[in-house]
């Protein structure tokens, strides 16, 4: 676990600090950092009882293919391990109880701000998206659908869409697994386009130095891209 | 001019064809697939009359570093032959007059659809932006301010806004440096979070092979982000 500590370090050597903004601190000891075990990061993830609304379940825009492949999975959390990730309308959420480093911490839960995938408010327009998380294997598969407010070509989504839909799943997959939260680097080579409105699967796996992304339909006869991050780990303090 | 055909060509050899999705083909000719010249894709792509409303305009919600920079490039627009790009609610705008590919052609204008950097229309909100572009060096300067509904980490811009405004910004320097018009690849690598509501300014350059953006704060004192992306000619023909 201290490899992904050492490599933040040699990355952070050469940043220069921004005043007022957080200065990213590699971490030397994930247990104190990420809590005991990947339960309590569970736990504190996704809690039973909150009164936040949860977007990530199904509504009248998602495609056949999207509610099947939910259903799918949601089955798999009934027995197989698989998670299902809560999905608020910020991130502000889901880090309450976790005290961030100086910079980061949040200040005011006054301002009217919103967590770039739930945007879009009108269902369907944006980034439509359920993440499912399986502990064991330290994998997850995001459920995409592009909304015709995400194009870039006509009639397909803006490759920048898909860019910030594999960020989003690997960040909350890296803090779960325990590997990190704030992406380093991430590479992406396109391959097909994905038309507006249509499933897209987002594959990760968790691959020790880095986390990798394979992006197909469901059928998985078109690979619409391949992605890969890397991640920095973060002193948080639990209060 | 023929090596990002070669390139594209290789890349895409290993590709699957998605069924009714577009049929990404490798240019061998950007002269016929680009206009004559420069300054027709330019006429073309800044139309001097057009009903479009441009979203590239001063407004209440940019920040004093913003609005400064703005008014400096807009200057060199007069002197030093650099040209403000235009930004409408679609790219659909913007391609009128050319005949895309098979799968890529727009069947219909009737539907609700925008450009994914301008998707949130209150002022402030998403992606305030202004791309200038200089053809003699082929050369772009992005001013981007991220606002509170793209935000990852409370108070900052989520690593994909920076990522899809890279990406468009890559795009349209692309297209207009004759270069190519989708991304085939895009590596970024994260060294700061940029404060929502802050300018960052990208600086994008023609690097032969592929194209590469440094993004900073004005002073250049604070590196957000380094990428670089590589990009594909379409086989585009003018009506």
């Amino acid at each position: 676990m201290m490899r992904r500590g050492f490599q933040a370090a040699a990355t952070l050597s050469r940043l220069r600090a921004l005043p007022g903004a957080p200065r990213i601190l590699p971490i030397l000891n994930p247990t104190a950092a990420f809590g005991s075990s990947i339960d309590s990061r569970i736990s504190r993830f996704c809690p039973e009882k909150t009164d936040f609304k949860d977007y990530a379940l199904p509504n009248a825009s998602w495609c056949p293919d999207m509610l099947s492949l939910y259903q799918e999975f949601l089955e798999k959390t009934k027995t197989d391990g698989w998670i299902k990730l809560p999905s608020f309308a910020s991130n502000r959420e889901h880090i309450q109880g976790l005290k961030l480093p100086t910079g980061l911490a949040v200040t005011s839960d006054n301002s009217d701000c919103r967590i770039i995938t739930r945007s879009l408010q009108v269902e369907g327009q944006g980034y439509e998206h359920a993440i499912f998380f399986n502990p064991s294997e330290k994998k997850s598969v995001c459920l995409f659908q592009p909304g015709p407010y995400l194009e870039g070509a006509p009639g397909f989504a803006h490759g920048g869409s898909l860019a910030t839909m594999m960020d989003e799943t690997f960040s909350k997959t890296a803090y779960l697994a325990g590997e990190g939260l704030f992406t380093l680097s991430l590479s992406i080579r396109f391959k097909n386009l994905i038309p507006v409105g249509s499933l897209a699967v987002d594959k990760i796996e968790d691959q020790k130095l880095y986390m990798s992304c394979i992006t197909q339909t469901r059928d998985q006869k078109t690979v619409y891209a391949k992605s890969s991050g890397v991640f920095l780990q973060l002193q948080l303090e639990q209060e």
